[in-house]
């Protein structure tokens, strides 16, 4: 992509410290005509106070009118035009919980499944096991055996797995198993491409050994497979911005992304707080360039349409947010990797308010608060999620002219 | 183009039905500094309401600084990047009358003009003629014999005729006979490149032709014939939209390029007043997912520097509003395909303002009316006008989540 080719042109390293604080789906609407959104009604004496002397804008994640999923959302914010960069699940699911998946392997998500005595499933996601149940099963599935391909299986979170297949030939182009539906069988693996035949029989091969071996452990008897990938090859963070940087999020989706544009993931617990989290920041922010911080349970709130719920996860991270103004970045950016307003429960394709505060460079604009209201025609306009990282790295001086 | 790619694989039939009303050349520019545009002036209630209460925005036709023609400032609207998709003027103008144009047939623009003994130009519109009397002419003209070509012909509005060839080895790459001066004779038809070698051909002895019909037939005793064109093979509204769209306008170019994308043409009367038309919409409504309805006066009376005259009937259009609010659309769009100020006489470049009213989805900004200025910083921010249907689809929503 060019604006890479210009990245790895203009940026140095000057050791201006960028810190990116995402709060999943933070773009909302009003419950009623004349309304405030679930931000405008948050009360955030501290972002309003970063928004009152920083700059303001609204970002467009993939493009007008188009709701992104989280995966392309946060290529976006990352730089990467998701249009061009199409990354599948399995990869991003796998890397997030830290399995290796190299050049040739692929990536599947799995989930445990019931099915009847027929082979008809009673439940796509086997009554909803705990992460200790799954992790259980998981273990009965540890070393498969397949002819010339090692068959690795990762316990998620409750029903969910991760298999990464390592081996020569294989190929992502294969087809879901899981029909989306009950009360009909998995469906077989197919290939969608000769190359992936093989891959394809494999997958059928593994399924059926693990269903024997699933047998009496109900509600968990089955396995169903989705989203079979292979690692895109990203250009890495340290070479297209000269960043050393890391991430902390307690999904796995968020840090299997990070991954991918070479970030280091610090560790973290599925039950972190917005505070916690600000303090895994606090402990790793001398040994990064930048740091990626991602606050989940704004897009769960929207998406159960919790518009009060929503609002007190953004005033949980407000009041929490000292936390990060004590390390003095020398850019903080708040904003979301798109909006899940509570009123329309599902990602939407509003435009996300942002706010980069930048105290030597940023510029001032007239927003009074951070809002999408207040953001709009604030100094950074409406503009394209991809333009952010280069707007980041501008800010902390680390990019340089372009031309004499 | 990469952007139906995606609106084919996002887009799905959901049931939400759009409105598009177009005032041509609705933008403008106040008549003296400090004063108000046209839009600005007119006293619009209904408008007004709306864009209190929906989302407002500026709309860039082609390019910032470009001024449009009709034809590619509404492929735009209809979101067909009009730098990619070049139609001509010929194809335009004779589907917009019902001409059947297939795929290899050549559409061709006719004037009816006045010529003197020595076939020199005295009049390039033959006193402009009335439509009766150009209709006359056009009888004259049916079926001159062309070798393996069928030459039909007809009559479009006072002085202006429509032809198209139908055969094979046809081509548009052929130059205007209309000179655009008087005094001199009208030129024959060239070819621009080899290929349209046999059409030149075709067209001059057509000419010929017709000139010996005409004779005698004052003021319109001689032809001249512009715009040769041939289908452009547009994707299809159905197509990339998974829209059922229906196109209520007066004036035929712009049936003709709403039926290039594949909408129902509404029968309309030239003297339709605004009010008929909403009505006509009214009437097929329920037929329809997509109803596109043009105004074509605001621009008329841009183009004849009536400055009163273009704010009378931007009032006839709001008074007449209240028919089109009774069929409740979920999405309601507002807009112009370019700006024409009256104190410009002719279209202009200035971003056009529009206003997008989705009382479920919008996003209410602070916009207190429907005008230039109250739609700087809206919720919409400045876009470009290939954008607007992905955005309608996305508040009738219609878009499915691109990536998980």
């Amino acid at each position: 992509m060019a604006n890479f080719d210009l990245m790895r042109r203009l940026t140095h390293d000057t050791g201006g410290k960028i810190l990116l604080l995402v709060m999943d789906g933070v773009g909302g609407l009003p419950r009623e005509q004349g309304g405030l959104t679930e931000l405008e009604t948050a009360h955030t004496p501290n972002m309003d106070r970063l928004a009152k002397e920083g700059s303001t804008g609204l970002s467009i994640p993939v493009a007008r009118g188009i709701a992104p999923g989280s995966g392309p959302a946060h290529l976006a914010l990352f730089g990467y035009d998701p249009l061009y960069y199409d990354i599948g699940r399995g990869v991003l699911e796998g890397m997030g919980i830290g399995a290796l998946i190299g050049p040739g392997d692929v990536a599947i998500r799995g989930n445990f499944a019931t099915v009847d005595a027929n082979g008809l499933i009673t439940d796509r996601r086997a009554g909803r096991i705990s992460t200790e149940e799954g992790a259980k099963r998981v273990e009965l599935l540890k070393d498969i055996p397949l002819p010339g391909v090692k068959a690795d299986v990762y316990p998620v979170q409750d029903y969910r797995f991760a298999l990464v297949l390592h081996g020569d030939g294989l190929d992502g182009e294969v087809e879901d198993t899981d029909p989306q539906i009950t009360g009909v069988a998995p469906l077989p693996a197919k290939a969608t491409r000769p190359q992936a035949e093989k891959t394809a029989q494999l997958a059928n091969q593994w399924i059926a050994e693990a269903a024997k071996r699933l047998k009496g452990h109900e509600p968990a008897n089955m396995v169903t497979l989705r989203g079979f990938s292979m690692d895109p090859s990203l250009p890495k963070y340290s070479d297209v911005y000269k960043l050393k940087a890391a991430c902390v999020a307690v999904y796995p989706m968020y840090r299997g992304v990070s991954q991918l544009v070479g970030m280091d993931i610090v560790e973290t617990d599925m039950h972190d707080s917005a505070g916690d989290e600000f303090k895994r920041v606090a402990q790793v922010w001398n040994k990064y360039d930048f740091v990626f911080c991602h606050i989940k349970y704004t897009d769960s709130r929207g998406e159960d349409g919790d518009f009060d719920g929503k609002v007190k996860v953004i005033e949980e991270v407000d009041a929490a947010l000292p936390i990060l103004l004590d390390m003095k970045p020398d850019v903080f950016i708040i904003t979301g990797d798109h909006s899940t307003p509570a009123t329309y429960k599902a990602h939407s394709w509003h435009p996300v308010p942002t706010l980069l505060w930048a105290p030597k460079t940023h510029m001032t604009d007239r927003a009074q608060a951070y809002g999408e209201r207040e953001c709009m025609g604030g100094a950074l306009g409406q503009f394209p999620a991809t333009d952010l990282m280069p707007l980041a790295l501008a800010h902390a001086n680390r990019l340089a002219k372009y031309g004499a």
